[in-house]
């Protein structure tokens, strides 16, 4: 039995929580949360401890594993407060906004031979799972090109954009995971443009709400992602593997299954989920089960650090060629 | 090549027109209707000769084959003049809504020796034809279940109805022909129930406008139809067949490949084409050319005159279905 | 709180037992099975009591609730004993495969004033609700038809299909309850063919394997079921409601969304979830919660005794109408 | 009556001239081809005259229209003769591959005030037709980005590659025009990259086989253009506009609406049509109807020499784009 701390008692701690709740092989011993209510409404549901304090949670002698979900700008302190601890850590992305405070903590990481998974939840998705192992089995022969569309239902508040570290670090990063790993090789250079067509008035804080970006890797495979912070109709989230032998497709998810048919249209589907925490909540569960899973079998973690290094640098490249007007190498 | 005369200058004749002008290896010589300007209108549009006179435009030395598009009354008279003169025919179904005249006509061919062909359209249509060869080639095992979807767009004038022979012999005989082409095996019993649920009034003709009808072979497959003489959405022409290993599905055809996503819905496609000329009008083309190429290799006509006689068989005793509310032999 | 009993710790009584611990307002209390390992083991995984004495659990003073998933031969003896202690009771269909004993519980039953919910799961599955919302919001305007296609992934053992009362007592019933539901008005005459295409051995025990049913309603209103007990691509279930406004269709639900392109097919999806267990996964859960939700609110419960007696009367006419060849009475 | 002539009776003449053959409104005079056989086949099925003299075939008197569908080197010759001649035209894509005869030979068309529509056929395409339709009423409201897929059946032969321009300015130039015409604003900037993932020998060239482009206009509209030589599923054309208040999408189109389910796939649909020849079939037709009925209506024609100019202007960019690596101002 894994005996898991849960760090932060927000919106991705409560799933956290509930999934290590109901993980096979997982105990929820503690949620910890500065918001003394929120630890203690969530820790009482699930029926486990919690605390205000998180370093004493993940200090905690009956703690094997920890979860960070706290705001960004803590998961540094956390990660290595766990891993010099000897607790393996599954992290929401990013490490950090700031990317050599990520290298550092990288570093740190693999200096102390820390067990660190880095919460990559899309690709724990049963769609996204499916297409990995399609590549994998050679359904698609040579990857060429990869389709990346993610578009997000509506505008995050202006506080959340101000303190995001852009779009690019923000909302791009999870399809630059998603591009790294369907892909199958590195992107080497990315190119980037950046436009304001939702809210003019972010240009403020620097930052854009759409967005399209082109990647290559060394042996000339390509990827395209487009983005959006806004769709009427919902989470917009879809992907598409083009090979030498076939193609993959990823559709969005819908409440149901109904199709309407009127005198205007036929076979109309339902707007799609509204956001991540309905689209992906069944990623979400697998990703806790593969962390737990690969803890029991001592097996190495499906995500890394690096995987957290690696989407980041992709994305600062991103944000240098929105100024440059060129590839940049990454 | 093989001369054509197309009796009838309505809105099938002109159908069969055009394709007769557009069929390698066909000639269009002449187009009769008794309405002279529409004769005129379509032969001067088509560029071959017209007359009032079907049965002159029939017996002419210079027609190899005919195209009989008029009223359903004259089939079996025109059916007749030109077997006896030794032309193949393409005759409209159905034979005649009478079910003796009908068997009498299709005697007298087989002892004429004649070559006629029944225009059963929609056996030529892409799918469908793409449907009965996947069932040739075995890719569904054995069939055990054939649904048929059937619904007209809109009621047709009540003077249609007076004189249509009723909604089973007028329209759910086109499904009853599928069915046994699709089936691969005879029908043998038949159950039937009807009901006035677009427009009541048309009981006074002892007609229905819904209905749905279930059919059993020897062996025991079964099959079911369902139609409405109204449906908002369009011509909803849809087929399943379900064997051992495997279904096939059709769908309907729309104007385009166009989808919407708006708010309120996602995917959504345009509703269908209007009705059966513009759903079919694949089907008539290759009807026509089957038809055509089956005279030039003087090869056996995919259709024939018992066909008609047997979805007539079919039609009748659906009715008696109606009435006596039992399974019925056919 | 409603504290809950789960008697039977089989298949079924699994997915309630787990479904009453996720859900909010009910605490799980203990689960009985004659069979100690299951019951133990299940409570231990779910942190409750067990016992083997199913009557014994539901008498229990701490137990609001009966959830009854046990054998169908003992859901009268438990409904009963339940409901004389006042115990709210959620039962798996059928209440019991004998109308006349169906008929003597129910009676029962309403004399006791018992709160007895029958466990229509299919009712609560998202599409299906959609569905009957937007029936209920006037989308279709008024219903014409209605078409279910209900097709098991393989035939059961053949013990279960000894036992099993046959397949319109045992597999149609769920989509006579549909039928019901979606119609909105009563079917008062229903006529069905039963055939033996998947394996004729089963006709020793006087049952079928492939049927299909037409049912009418007092003002006309029409209904198909097809039913088959394999079909190789999976749990084939889908449902169509035709109206004078527009249609709705249910389309089956698979493990992912993705989609295959290869030179041989384009756009094919993957084969359907599997069986009754993973596909109403979410139905199951919807239920449970609608039933406690009823018990909170002292609201009237979702489906009733009434509706499992009905759901049987009508496969009964089925049976009879296979016998007759006739359309039966309900 | 506006009476035409057919230049070319290559793969893309013959379709013309059958278009011009069957478009009301119009009469096919006369086709030349150098090829006298081509010529003599192609107007012997059609019914008209021929010459292997395409200069003697434009001037001739009872001419008013004439159709280019000749060799791309010849364009620029035969649509002066034609204009000096008072001749409308409909001249196929390019006007030439040279950027500065191009421009010149625009230049003459507009001195002369001549009557030049270029063939962009995929805008007359019935579903392009229905998007661009739904964006004027305003259906997805402000236009953000638009996406194209355009993938070719297989790569051309390696003697049309060496002459061919260019994968930009031979494939890709048809999405451009697409590009332009749905963003409904001009791009002003292009970043492409290219690769060699189907056949690496045509570097030799300094040719391309597999695309990526970035449009953007001035007001931050995003276009993305992916293209690749080879598709085993067929001619893969699809598009995406997404806009502020909905999105549009369009699919491919296939030979049938069948669909197979077995026990490894469900709802599969059929490859692809083949190429531009099967896919744009209608739209070909639809384009030689709206040459025509300009000309009879005396109305601006739908494309012009600009539009010709344009897309090509966009392709020398993002030619320019791959040696680079910048984004290239238009």
């Amino acid at each position: 039995m894994i005996r898991v701390a849960v760090l932060g008692a927000g919106r991705i701690g409560k799933i956290h929580a509930a999934n290590v709740k109901n993980c096979p092989g997982a105990k929820l011993v503690v949620v910890a949360d500065p918001f003394g209510t929120n630890a203690k409404d969530l820790a009482d549901k699930l029926g486990c401890e919690h605390t205000t304090d998180a370093s004493q949670a993940l200090a905690r002698a009956d703690v094997d594993a920890v979860v960070i979900g706290t705001p960004t700008d803590t998961h540094v302190t956390f990660l290595l407060e766990a891993v010099k601890l000897g607790k393996a850590v599954l992290c929401e992305k990013p490490i950090d906004l700031d990317m050599e405070k990520s290298l550092w903590a990288a570093n740190e990481v693999k200096r102390l031979n820390g067990k660190v998974m880095l919460a990559f939840n899309r690709r724990f998705d049963p769609t996204s799972q499916a297409m990995r192992k399609a590549i994998d089995a050679g359904e698609v022969g040579a990857v060429r090109q990869v389709i990346i569309s993610s578009r997000d239902p509506g505008m995050p508040p202006r506080d959340y954009v101000a303190h995001s570290g852009g779009i690019f670090r923000d909302m791009v990063i999870h399809d630059l995971d998603m591009a790294r790993w369907l892909l199958g090789e590195e992107p080497t250079e990315v190119f980037a443009m950046a436009s304001n067509l939702v809210d003019p008035t972010i240009e403020e804080f620097n930052d854009h709400d759409t967005v399209m970006l082109q990647l290559r890797t060394a042996s000339g495979k390509q990827c395209h992602i487009n983005c959006c912070r806004e769709a009427v109709f919902g989470y917009d989230q879809r992907m598409e593997v083009f090979g030498s032998t076939g193609m993959l497709l990823q559709d969005n998810l819908r409440p149901s299954t109904i199709r309407r048919w009127t005198k205007d249209a036929t076979d109309a589907r339902e707007p799609l989920l509204n956001f991540f925490l309905e689209r992906y909540q069944e990623a979400y569960a697998n990703e806790l089960q593969a962390f737990i899973r690969a803890l029991q079998l001592n097996a190495p973690l499906p995500t890394t650090v690096d995987d957290g290094v690696q989407a980041l640098r992709l994305a600062e490249a991103a944000l240098r060629s929105v100024a440059s007007g060129r590839f940049e190498k990454v």
